[in-house]
């Protein structure tokens, strides 16, 4: 078993998921790798593609924590546009608005990682799934429907209605609303440290799925466990 | 008169500065350079001082985002050791605790930007001057001391006392309180273009001091006025 503080990471025993009910998953770098747009921009900026993806990100994710300590919001649509823009003007890319849509229009056509959807499989069997995102609803749905996931989640749960974004507390509530569980019985799996740090600050059994082998970041709790891949939630062998 | 949708940079005019009764500085990268930690960074870790100072600083702001939106606190000096030590984890730099501890000393040893003493002795014989900071009491008055700006702001404030960071709303409704000017009379004085959009969502006259070149954030509102250096603002000529 995993402990937050040593960095490890290893199999989750089933002993930990049969203390929970649901696992609620975030969404974005979680299930769906925001990279996939990397090949199309690529395509758009040759030579450029990964620093923009980069970038892009960083911005987005930047502008969610500020628009949350500030009390001000928009769409994460709009936000996803926002940064891709900054982006662009930062490292002087001749970002047109037909390059700009296309880029965008990617967004929504994001992949699973490989080991997601046989991972979400295995764990529907025993657990209830759920999504708890910054995305938008209309969003949303057209990334579970695009990547073949329809029906596996109990519930597809956004921000949107509280007008705000991780890492407010708000929006871990909002699960335990919407699923009617109580936080001790929920795990919560996002490859965003700051997430499943948050996640656990609320009270939730947080994992953070470490893809990249970032270090933990030193910032309130430690997550409970720290896993590879979901494959190393699901309690199966390969 | 520059105009923040623009982009366009200029000198300030007269006109704007009569309307402000008080100027509120903020202090990390707008009088103070932080990376003039660099040099130190580079000493201990040659080849790697400059990568070690941006990413410590780009930890740094994200984790007082960060707390920001959870609603948790601990102060800046225990938010900047943490940016410094994942800094160096993540960089694969061997910071023993000997080398920590020099470079967070050297956190409250900075230098001011060239410009700034000169600029604030002009602006303060005209303006009431203040700081408005994510630093702790103790560091931001070492600072001024050190630097010798004593004698030089009204105030010296924190956000200690509310235990939370900008862009926190409630941060820049404390100036006004602490120097008991009416919003619509302060003038709001950053380098962080973030910062200086939170200012002036919350109704300060808001200038972003550009020293990078760097785009407008696309979030939320413009800062009112856009310069280069502290030099712009103050109504004198070289």
């Amino acid at each position: 078993m995993s402990n937050g503080k040593s960095g490890s990471i290893d199999r989750v025993g089933a002993q930990t998921l049969r203390r929970l009910d649901a696992l609620v998953f975030d969404a974005y770098g979680t299930l769906f790798d925001v990279h996939s747009v990397t090949a199309l921009a690529e395509a758009t900026f040759p030579g450029r593609g990964g620093a923009l993806s980069q970038l892009w990100r960083t911005k987005q994710l930047e502008y969610t924590w500020l628009h949350a300590a500030m009390g001000t919001y928009v769409d994460f649509d709009a936000v996803t546009a926002a940064g891709l823009r900054y982006a662009c003007a930062s490292l002087g890319l001749d970002a047109d608005e037909v390059r700009i849509a296309a880029l965008i229009a990617q967004y929504a056509k994001l992949e699973t990682f490989a080991e997601v959807p046989d991972a979400l499989a295995h764990l529907r069997v025993t657990h209830h799934l759920a999504i708890l995102s910054n995305g938008t609803p209309d969003t949303l749905r057209t990334l579970v429907t695009g990547t073949g996931l329809d029906g596996v989640f109990a519930a597809v749960i956004s921000v949107d209605s509280l007008r705000t974004f991780k890492p407010d507390m708000r929006v871990y509530r909002l699960a335990v609303d919407r699923l009617g569980i109580a936080r001790e019985r929920i795990g919560f799996v996002s490859s965003n440290c700051w997430d499943a740090i948050a996640a656990k600050h609320f009270g939730f059994t947080a994992f953070w799925v470490n893809r990249q082998n970032a270090p933990l970041d030193l910032h309130g709790v430690a997550p409970d466990h720290i896993v590879r891949s979901l494959e190393d939630l699901a309690p199966f062998e390969h």
